[in-house]
């Protein structure tokens, strides 16, 4: 392959974790750089990143396309030089597998009571709880996008029953459909098990507070309501989760994302008995799954042919 | 409904839990007794057994079936003085979802490292490690009966490869399946996750020892091998199952069932940090579900329609 490269570049501006792997798979069959020649190097025509330097490329005179390595964007959106250039973001079966997995897992944790087990064996008692099946209980998903989907469609097949809460109206099969401002508290009063898959943008921002745990259903056969964010961090006021397991708003949250992260050691979260926390794992973008499409689709823009899963800059995602 | 009852009374034979609300709910329709008229009471037609006591059932004359209260039957084949009419086991919607919640859950939890994260939480560590995907990770089902077959199902929907190990060669779309003692070895050299659903039968008794532990796959990405035993108690050797996770041929077990139960406080399970205990409550018999197919089965028998999910005396189950 390496005989017939295009000439244009790729750069590759990531922070916050090694590259190398992403260096080498994109390298297969473009030429990639990590840092542009100049702050108008013309040679440049994609750009792959993850919390990019800011203004790194603001001024690539030819860039064509800007690729997100995860599927949120909200790393990239806040770079003040950023150019008005498509912006693809990551849809693919890899991650959605593994956030599928991830919300399945939290939901069952919660629904048969792993806390609860976990306190008792350390006791060495026998003793079995009420336990509802899950076509008791009704899980709530916040933003029904790629990933929101694929976890109903989950959790549906195990009995579960599903509402989900997106922006604009949706609609799927089995699944009670919330949409906007006016269909937050029907929708929240409906959910025992609140899963949060949005995205980051202004709207969303601190969205997860008292007030919206509060409205969760908690008259129900699990004793309580329950809270698992997989979205992001900035999504939830974390003070807020506190307080409301401390007067019993909520009885157990599943937190992946913080607003800080890594979460500060001094955080109170870490060593809460009723929050399990997961280092921002719950769908991470394998490298080895994602460059083969992303160069796919650099090939076909080069062709002429549109590129997929664009993000909307007005609403931010 | 209670003005017309057939004249014939039911049996309520349960020793080990309250039959308090098996009672309620048969007396509904048919007029149930605890204890028979004598040991040849001849107004008996049904019994509705848990771990009946022995000969109770012996010289009943006019004992038309048996109900064993659970999908297992081993707990009243060992009765001595057990008449020869036919014995129907509970196979009901609610059952099958309550153990294809258990063992989705508990799949789960060993696969994404669940026991992992639970530690690192407690020294307030950031770190993910390294992941497989579902697709990536086999889980193999000793049982492929009613239960094995519904928690195969719901496992290939997350996108693990299932495995299935019968004693007659069974077929399932998207299961690779094994069969009796030659299929054995394969079936476990081909398994990360082992998932107990067998009956306790003579033929099954400690089936899984040291050697069946030690012919799983280990070289996977998930850094072991896994058991989960939501079948009987005594098809397991608690000893062996200790030594494979001591010198590493098993990395972490969920165990619902155990040789002597309720588990002995003195039982090194009980606080051995890669072992999850529950307290045989993966799939509970709930009377509210069963009770009504139970009743509609014997007012069928009795216009002389036939009985559904009998028990086949010489297989054992
Ligand atoms: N923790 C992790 O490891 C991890 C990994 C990958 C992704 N993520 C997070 O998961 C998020 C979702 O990914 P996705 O691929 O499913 O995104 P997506 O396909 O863009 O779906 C986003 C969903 O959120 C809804 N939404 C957006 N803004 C909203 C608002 N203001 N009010 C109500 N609903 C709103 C959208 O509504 P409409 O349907 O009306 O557009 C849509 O249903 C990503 O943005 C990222 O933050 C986390
Ligand atoms: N922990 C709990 O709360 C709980 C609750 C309910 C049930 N259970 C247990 O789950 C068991 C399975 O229930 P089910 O309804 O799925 O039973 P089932 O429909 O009778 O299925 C039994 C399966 O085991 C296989 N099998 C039996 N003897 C075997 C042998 N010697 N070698 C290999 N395979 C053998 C059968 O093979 P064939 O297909 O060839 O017949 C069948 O596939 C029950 O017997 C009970 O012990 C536990």
């Amino acid at each position: 392959m390496s005989a017939s490269k295009p000439s244009g570049k790729v750069l590759l501006a990531i922070t916050g974790f090694n590259p190398q792997q992403w260096m080498q798979l994109l390298s297969a069959r473009r030429n990639v750089v990590l840092e542009p020649d100049g702050p108008a190097d013309p040679s440049i025509d994609y750009a792959v990143v993850w919390k990019q330097r800011p203004r790194i490329l603001e001024k690539l005179p030819n860039l064509k396309a800007i690729f997100s390595v995860g599927a949120g964007v909200d790393h990239l959106l806040t770079d003040p030089g950023l150019p008005q250039v498509p912006i693809v973001r990551v849809v693919a079966d890899n991650l959605t597998q593994y956030m599928t997995e991830y919300v399945t897992w939290r939901v069952l944790d919660h629904h048969r009571q792993g806390a609860f087990y976990r306190t008792q064996q350390a006791r060495r008692t026998w003793y079995e709880p009420p336990q509802p099946p899950a076509s008791e209980v009704s899980v709530g998903i916040m933003g029904l996008g790629n990933l929101g989907r694929a976890s109903a469609k989950a959790l549906l097949a195990l009995g579960f029953k599903v509402n989900g809460w997106s922006r604009t109206q949706q609609e799927m099969d089995g699944v009670t459909c919330y949409a906007g401002a006016s269909g937050l508290t029907p929708f929240l009063n409906a959910t025992d098990i609140l899963v949060v898959l949005l995205p980051y943008t202004p709207a969303t921002h601190g969205i997860i507070d008292y007030s919206v745990l509060k409205r969760l259903r908690r008259d129900n056969g699990l004793g309580g309501a329950f809270l698992i964010n997989a979205g992001r961090g900035r999504l939830q006021k974390e003070a807020d989760i506190l307080r409301a397991l401390e007067d019993g708003t909520l009885k157990e949250a599943s937190l992946d994302v913080f607003e800080q992260e890594p979460l500060p050691k001094t955080s109170p979260l870490w060593d809460h008995p009723r929050v399990f926390v997961t280092p921002h794992a719950a769908a991470t973008s394998d490298p080895a799954h994602l460059v083969g499409p992303m160069l796919d689709q650099m090939d076909a823009h080069d062709r002429g042919e549109p590129l997929r899963n664009l993000v909307d800059r007005d609403a931010g995602y």
